[in-house]
Formats: C-alpha cells, structure tokens, sequence
C-alpha cells in the first residue's frame, strides 16, 4: 500500500491494520517515508484518533525500531516507573532506592533532557564521582548484586520515537494522546519493563493541564500496556504546585536524602510511598499496597532505603559520604530570601512559573547544548493551604549570579496570597489500571 | 510568529491572519518553511477548513509567489473560463473563438496537463503548424488585432501552487475544498484574468463526484474571485457522461470544429452556449444572457465563428484550410466497432471509465514523460436516453495498435443498457455568482 493511501484511510477514520502501521514505522525510520508525510499522517491522528489496537501496534512498531535492553539476566520482575513529568519532581532519587530496598530490582536507564532542571542523571552528578557510563554486564550484575543500578539512554533505542517526535514538536502535532502514550510506553518497553507504574501529572506545571486529558492519557497507556503483556498501572497525582520544596539539582538531591530519611516534604514522601507501593505490588514483594506500604514505611524508619541509596552510590563511584553529610553538596553563591509583600494564606503557586524562575537562575537546559548550573534553585518555605506572615520568607533562591530580579519577580509573580483560609490540594487524584 | 505556531492556531479552528498566510506562502516558496511543516499545516486546513477572508488571503498570497501575466496591453474585459475537467471536454475549443467572434478579448494561457486526453495545447496541434510558442508582444498583439491568442503555461506562475500541490499529492490533502479552490483561482488571477467564468463538473467523470461539494467548490469560488475583485460565475454541468461525443485529441478538434459549424453534438453546444453568454456578459459586449446567446448563437449561424477559428489558427502558425477539410486531420490505422450486445435504452455511460478506455488507446498521459496519440481515441453514437438495437455500432474506437480488447472491455464495462427507457439527465444543473 502507497503512503498517502494509509494517510487517506486515517485521514477519513480508518483503522490502519498492524501490518500498515509496521510498515509505516519501518519506512519513516529506514528513511524511505519522508518527513512530510509522516507530519501529515501525525496531524491526521491528531484529528481522528487511534483505536486501542492501533496505539498498541504503534507502540510494539516503535520498540522494534530500534535496540531492546534484555533484562532477563536480572532475576525478578523488573518494573519501571514514568512520570508524565512537572516541577521539582524528585520522586526517581527517593523511590529506586526505597523500593530496591525492600527487594523490588530497579534496572533503571535515564536520561538528561531539557527542562527546568536537569533529567535524573544530572542530579546525580551533583554526588561527586558519580557515572552512569557503565557497559550492559555491569548494569546488570549491579542489579542483581545492589538490586539498583542507573545507566545512561542507549542511543538507539525506539529511533523511531525520537524520529517521529522531533517532527512532531515542528509540525503542531504533540498534543495527541494517542502519539503521546505510544511515545512513553515504546520507550519503557524498550528498556526491558515487565511491568511499568506511570506518575500522571496534571494541573498547571504538568504537560496536561486539565484533569480528563490526564485521565484519558492515563487509560490510553494503561490499556497499551496491558494489551502487550506489560502489567501497567497509573497514578494520577497534582502538579498545581511544585511537587516538594526544592527545584534544583543538588537541592532535589539533597530533598531526595532528607526524604529517604523521613524528614523530607509530605507530598513528595506520600507520592514515593503511593508509587512505590504499586511498585511492590507488580513486582510480587507484597501482596497488596497495604503491605508494601508497611514495608517501604519500615525501611524509611530502619535506615534500610538510605543504605539502599549510598550502596548504590558507591557501586557507580560516587561519594556516599555526602549522604551523612549533605551539607557537603555543591552549592551557590548566594541566597536571596523572598519575603511575603501580605499577610494571609497561599493560595496558589504556578507551578510552570516557579519552573522557568528556576530556568532563569540556570537549574535546567533550554537546548540539548546548555549548561547546567547544579548548584542553583529554589527552595519553598510555604505550599497551598500554609499562613504567611507579612515579610515572612516563602521561598530561598539559590544563585550565582548577583543579579536575580527577573526570577525574583517570576517568583512573586507565581505566588497568590489571599485573606481566607485556603484547603491544600489532594496529592492523589486518581488511579487507574 | 513561528510556523509551529501558525500550524497549531489552524489545529485549534483558529483563523490566520493575512500576515500570516503572507509569510507562510512566502517561506514555503523560497524553502525557509519545510514540506513536512506545509504537510501539517495542509492536512489541519483539511480538518478546519478555511473562512471566506483566509481563503482569498491565500489565493492572492499565491498569486504573488511568481510571475503574474499583465494584460493591460489589451482592451476591454479579459474574462478567462475554467473548467474543473472531466471527459471529452472540448469546450475551450470551441468557447474561445466563438466568443471571440462577438467581441470578447479571449488571452488564454494553457496547458498540456495530465489525464484522460491532452490539454487544450495538445489538442490544438492536431492541426499541422500550430504553435503556442509565442513571446508576450506577440499575444497581446494577437488578442488585439484578432481577439483571440494561445500561448503555453509560464514557468513560473503561482510556483507556491505548484509546489504546494505536487505534496497535496502524496499527504493526502488533495480533497479540500479551500485548496482546491484557491489553487484554481491562484492560477486564473495570476494569469491576468480581470473576470473568470466556472464550469465546475459534477458526477462520475468529474472530480467532484457529489452534487454537494460541486456546489461547495463553486460557491467557494466565485467568493474568492469577488472578494478579491474578479467577477465570477460558475455554472454546474453534469459529468455522469462523457460531454459530446469524442474522446480524443484530433477527434475532438473534429468535434469542435462541428460544434462552431452547428452541427456539433447538443450537449457541447448547450454548454459552450452557457458559458459564452454568462463570458460576453462579464466582459460587457451584452447586457444580459439572453441577448448574448443570441449573438452566439448568430455567430454560429453566419459562420463568423468559424472564421474566427481559422484566423486565430492562421494568425498561429497553423494550416486552417483543415477546418474546411477536417478529414486531413491525422487518423488512426484502425476502426473497431462496439456492437450492442442487447437492445434498450442507454442507462449509463461511466464517463471515468471511458475515459481510462480512451488512455489505454494512448489518447492520454498517465506521466509527464508519456507521449500523446493525437489520432487515437473513441467517439460515441450513443448517449444517456438514446434506443440501442441488438448489434447496433455504440462506439467507434479510434486504434494504431490492433490489439484493443481491454479498452474493448472497459467501454463494455463502463456502458449500461436496460429495457426501460430512461430518461437523459439535466447538462446544466446549477449556476452560482
């Protein structure tokens, strides 16, 4: 079949068959579908949608594309986590040491990517010493001796994917669930998951804003999994404010050991219990969130997590010393208090302005060249629901430059103080599976 | 403003401004703006659609991409005839020495073009001699002192169009009605055309098969060319059959030249009459239809039109005795009757079948490299409503080869008789202005 017939068929609200969608992927890889049809076919997506068969053939199309990891030197059933992605998300630095320690493997491959702080890997640079350029056999011997180990993004892994969204982000065809859910679980497949927990953020700082399209991009990838063999369930949790107190490398390394030691921020300790307990759950080493929950509570209290979190460290040459004393971190030259202009109760804080606040001080990358400042961010004092004083501080900026008005007023402008008294946000809005 | 940008505003329903079709059409044209982005952007404009002001914004936006043909040189009102083509359609043949003949300026730019026979060109030089080979003096000079010129497409006319359709081809986003609509009345404007007379086909042989969206195209049309300050009309023919009787390149200079003597098949007068006097009322040398069928109809009766006909083949090179002697045109080697294989009453003649009878002879171009059989093709004796007896000759097919048993096949194919009768259908179903 011609290309623009398979466009045609789509275009008018046909279902293309696995071959047809094999066939297409395999084409716009290998380089013989050229660009232009492939934007034209994603707009026709865009419009018509894909039926559940079709996401799920996509999705197997895309981690054939390219090269698969094979877990199966690690023994257990190796789940992976995913978040949708949002501001001050520190969830991976907790949750791979918490759940590894009470004996779900975490075979985990990350990468850096652009946005308002670096990607995992980059955090943990901010640990001396620390790599992740480690071959396969070593990754997975770590696994299955540490039960952690982190490696860097194989290059080529669902080329298609990253192919077909760099067209996307050019052509006005990246809001589309279908093409969105294909994306991230071709890439969790591909990595060798068994089974696989998504963190689907929604509200202001997420990529879905509103609820229903959280909720139907939760379904979608749900239901791809599950129709591929691949145990999968989804966590909707609230990005209306930035998850935790800090944004910022070293400071979400720093947040992620306060939390492995049972002294970090509520919500973010509460998201690492929810996720890790499915975790657990699909893993076999609990048979209900209940228990898992119980264990991963008792691993915090016992020091077992924070151990999990320096014997992992050590395994990939970084100083776990820093963990006792992460004071030793890197830090920035100066702190800039940011006080409150009224008195009264946070009613909002615009999760994707606190977000570019922390872009300006230099935490993340606005293209794959930038440089990231692993010293600088924000840290908050207050969160939806807390009472300020006038003049009381809402949050620290971390710099190092002296000159931070343009962030400084991104801060305020994010921050809405009202008389009354304001009810926090729900964490966890949904669950699906 | 970002491309991405102006593909996602379309996505959404919104409507671009003139600016911005402005700069789209320009970047598109020079290469700064990528096929696979004008892809995306064709496939949303698909889906959305485009309002009456976008529409007009983009067919002038193309006019301006490349060289528009002045035709100021010539007096009075250039009022130029398109047809959205179908089979056996000789009416520019015919239209543009008979209008000619009562005072129209008629300045026609045409092509070779793909398809079931030839384009006007192709068909013209049947007649030994002919050329279109003209510099623009000379045309200008020619409709002046004749009232009457050809000359072949310049290269480089609406080249936004051109490229923009050569990718309409192969993304699938040939069928929307905005783009079909703008590219034709691009091509009318930028070729000088001061006022502009439709015949948009419906039925099987047209490429508008529905009533409906022959209507859609046509209303689309004529609003383009008013608002942007050519008077337009647009008549509605049927196309459930093959206009007059022949189908092919000297077999239709035959016809044409038949039709300008008045012994022409009913039909192809019937139309040429219709778009003639709604072409001498556009262009002021009548003040209403009625008074400008009459002088057509005169024109045709005193042989002026004819003589028109001669002069402005003389006038171009070619040997216009042929018309008083059209047996001299080239003929094929071969005449193979199609006998009726039952009695009744014709039901249907599948006008795009016939068509596809008439490209297996070699009446056609299935690619721009094919070479044209001028001598080839098929003539009707009977149409829609006619009595057939048992046996009795249907078609002649016109052959150089003498094997012709599929295009044999497909005429069978393509034409239905049944024991009622039935009655022929309308020619002219509609008139839009």
């Amino acid at each position: 079949m011609r290309t623009v017939d398979l466009i045609t068929k789509k275009r008018d609200g046909g279902e293309l068959t696995e071959q047809e969608i094999n066939s297409l992927i395999r084409g716009y890889t290998d380089g013989s579908i050229p660009d232009y049809q492939m934007s034209a076919m994603a707009m026709a997506i865009f419009f018509r949608g894909m039926t559940p068969t079709e996401r799920a053939n996509l999705t197997m199309a895309m981690v054939h594309s390219g090269d698969t990891i094979d877990l199966s030197g690690i023994s257990g059933i190796k789940v992976d986590k995913h978040s949708t992605g949002g501001v001050g998300d520190t969830t991976t630095l907790v949750l791979a040491p918490l759940v590894a320690s009470i004996g779900v493997p975490v075979a985990k491959m990350s990468g850096r990517g652009l946005g308002h702080t670096g990607g995992t890997i980059d955090k943990l640079e901010a640990v001396p010493g620390f790599h992740v350029e480690i071959d396969n056999e070593t990754f997975i011997d770590l696994v299955n001796r540490n039960g952690l180990a982190v490696i860097g993004q194989s290059e080529n892994l669902t080329p298609a994917d990253k192919k077909l969204y760099g067209l996307r982000d050019v052509t006005g065809t990246v809001n589309s669930i279908p093409l969105i859910a294909s994306s991230i679980m071709s890439k969790k497949i591909a990595s060798g998951a068994d089974a696989i927990v998504l963190d689907v953020k929604t509200g202001d700082g997420a990529f879905m804003k509103e609820m229903s399209e959280a909720e139907e991009l939760a379904s979608c990838m749900v239901d791809i999994g599950n129709r591929v063999g691949r145990r999968t369930v989804a966590v909707l949790s609230d990005m209306s404010q930035p998850l935790g107190n800090a944004i910022g490398n070293a400071l979400e390394v720093k947040e992620a050991i306060d939390t492995l030691r049972g002294v970090g921020p509520e919500d973010l300790t509460e998201l690492c219990l929810t996720l890790g307990s499915h975790m657990a759950v699909l893993a076999g080493v609990a048979s209900s969130k209940e228990e898992a929950r119980d264990l991963l509570e008792q691993s915090i209290a016992s020091g077992s997590a924070l151990d999990k979190f320096k014997a992992f460290l050590t395994a990939q040459g970084g100083d776990a010393s820093l963990v006792d004393e992460p004071e030793r971190l890197v830090t920035a030259k100066y702190r800039i208090e940011v006080p409150a202009k009224e008195e009264g109760f946070v009613a909002a804080i615009a999760a994707e302005r606190i977000g570019l606040a922390a872009m300006m001080l230099g935490a993340g990358r606005a293209t794959k060249e930038s440089q990231i400042d692993l010293a600088v961010g924000i840290v908050l004092h207050k969160k939806i629901g807390d009472r300020v004083q006038l003049g009381e501080s809402i949050a620290t900026i971390h710099a190092n430059s002296n000159s931070n008005d343009e962030a400084l007023a991104k801060i305020y402008e994010s921050i809405e103080i009202r008389p009354q008294p304001v009810a926090p946000p729900a964490l966890i809005v949904g669950e699906i599976k």
